[in-house]
């Protein structure tokens, strides 16, 4: 143990954004071996200058002060867990300065899971000045980053041929938080659903467009386009009543979303997405039309956020040990749970 | 196309074991581009001396002579593809001799996929000469290599925390052909059965172990021991005739094997393998008892000898692109399948 628990080999971690999630993903570091939390910023004032324990709503204080900009961060750490933003251009000048003072970055930003098709040139921007600066920079969660990518990608490995893919993900809305529940617009009425999405209040899943490009990077299939339908509304048929919201028939209970990837002409990569108050099963499933056929399943889907939260601590080590430059899930690692010792997975050096 | 299809992209492979697997590995490789199998080998005298074309049944010759032995293969190629026994120790000479020809190795071989629970000397050597030649050796296919390891270790990394993982694969073997049914004693008699295994005719499913060691290692488990029970008959209920062979009731129509990873006398991970004419659902199922629970599932589960034929083949450019050594698969990157181009999916150079 005595050389395990030596500050030596703890991996030192900055946060940065403790939202929702990023206050989860504190927790679980502090559940972790081998692995402190050095550093928290984050702009909300009722944050800064706070004890990150009692932002994160434990009863003793961590000794880290939450700071309001990067810039204020003199420590040193290993990686940066970057958890501010869905999109690429407000993540970009946060990630780019991380880089700058030697830090790995693991991100939530879901356009970062796979930013070629976004900005091409942030995106090789950010390559360019994580190789420079020695480090590896990684956009994941569950969902970009995993369940309509990465799985999807890790199955096709026993395929000798295929045709299409189909990924859907159903989510049961009533089970989730009032937060969750409007941002999918449950109980509007659906005149107010189509403001909303006129206005940008509601932006439904980011992240389709990504899972889709990252599936035909890493098979090499050579897709035309990528289509994204509409959000649309889905409407519900009976009075469902969650612990927030209550949905009555004829109301808003959620929304839905399509997006394929074309080739020839053809739909061959299909992502589905629903989430929405009343679903009667909640599901994963990657169906891959192919030699041979596979029919995948996960019954009930996993929770997003908790999903996140892992994924985003069990894959720091991946990062740290991952070579230099931008990278995606497809690149790295085959991931996995860190149970215990965070040092444990360190094995190689940075190339 | 021009350039894709000059021989300088190619990536030349060499034969090693022309049996079901290996014959149906080099079909599947003349499907894809910028491979070339430039060489064969294999010990039956029925199949020295002839066009590789002609053993796997083409009409057209591939102007590939099937050599007795590796020592006859005087080309240069980038990887061997081994497909002769289930075995480490019968491996183990044969592999030592491609590496020392500086040949990437990717095998069949079921012990090789996590060799050190069977030999952990055999597996020293063979990762220092690796290292030495600067190729890498890898043990794949579906079972072990896949199902029962590399997509449960992936689906652990969206887990906060584990307590247990059990993973069961049921095959029904009226659906396959012969020697199959063969090999897992369907239509013997109890007593029969019994005498085949304590001979060491009926093996039962090799790799349960090596499994449960490779997820015990990705996700930093420490387990104290790993228990195979018995090979145990699984009895007809009723009479199922197949293709092949006749099952009546009280005969044997299949086997069921169990295997544990024992961490502080509990069954942290249970591996449950079970192939037998008449089983009512085929599937591969997942169960990973934490934080989030996940139910993944299969079904119909994924056929056996196409499902390794793909993934030896997909898994070819990873195993030039790995730093050299002995690998295994939690070491790779993110396994993909390679739809159509091979050279696509080189990208980095040996370290």
């Amino acid at each position: 143990m005595s050389e395990q628990d030596s500050t030596d080999s703890e991996i030192r971690v900055l946060l940065v954004g403790l939202g929702a999630i990023g206050c989860e993903i504190a927790k679980l570091l502090l559940k972790k071996r081998n692995v402190k939390i050095v550093g928290a910023v984050d702009l909300d004032p009722s944050k800064v200058g706070k004890d990150l324990g009692n932002v994160i709503g434990l009863k003793e204080p961590l000794g880290v002060t939450v700071l309001e900009s990067i810039k204020d961060f003199d420590a040193e750490a290993e990686i940066a867990v970057h958890a501010t933003t869905s999109f690429l251009d407000k993540a970009y000048p946060q990630i780019l300065e991380l880089i700058k003072r030697g830090l790995n970055v693991i991100s939530t930003c879901e356009e970062l899971s796979y930013p070629y098709v976004v900005d091409e040139e942030i995106s090789r921007r950010i390559d360019e000045t994580a190789r420079e600066h020695n480090v590896t920079v990684l956009g994941t969660g569950i969902n970009p980053g995993f369940l309509m990518d990465t799985l999807v990608i890790t199955l096709t490995s026993v395929c000798q041929d295929i045709k299409r893919i189909c990924v859907e993900r159903v989510i049961d809305a009533a089970k989730r938080r009032l937060p969750f529940q409007r941002k999918i617009g449950a109980g509007l009425d659906v005149r107010d659903f189509k403001e909303k999405i006129v206005k940008g209040e509601i932006t439904g899943h980011v992240g389709l467009k990504q899972s889709i490009a990252m599936i035909a990077d890493a098979v090499g299939w050579r897709i035309d386009r990528i289509i994204e339908e509409p959000v649309e509304p889905i409407i519900a048929e009976k009075e469902v009543k969650t612990n927030y919201v209550v949905v009555k028939p004829k109301m808003v209970a959620g929304l839905s979303q399509k997006a394929h990837g074309i080739a020839k002409n053809e739909k061959v990569i299909s992502l589905i997405f629903k989430a929405y108050v009343g679903a009667v099963e909640e599901y994963d499933s990657i169906t891959i039309e192919g030699i041979p056929m596979i029919r995948e399943r996960i019954s009930p889907c996993i929770h997003g956020d908790a999903g996140t939260v892992a994924i985003i601590v069990n894959l720091i080590p991946k990062v740290i040990n991952a070579p230099s430059g931008l990278k995606t899930m497809k690149d790295l690692q085959v991931p996995s749970a860190v149970l215990d010792d965070m040092q444990f997975h360190l094995k190689s050096k940075k190339i």
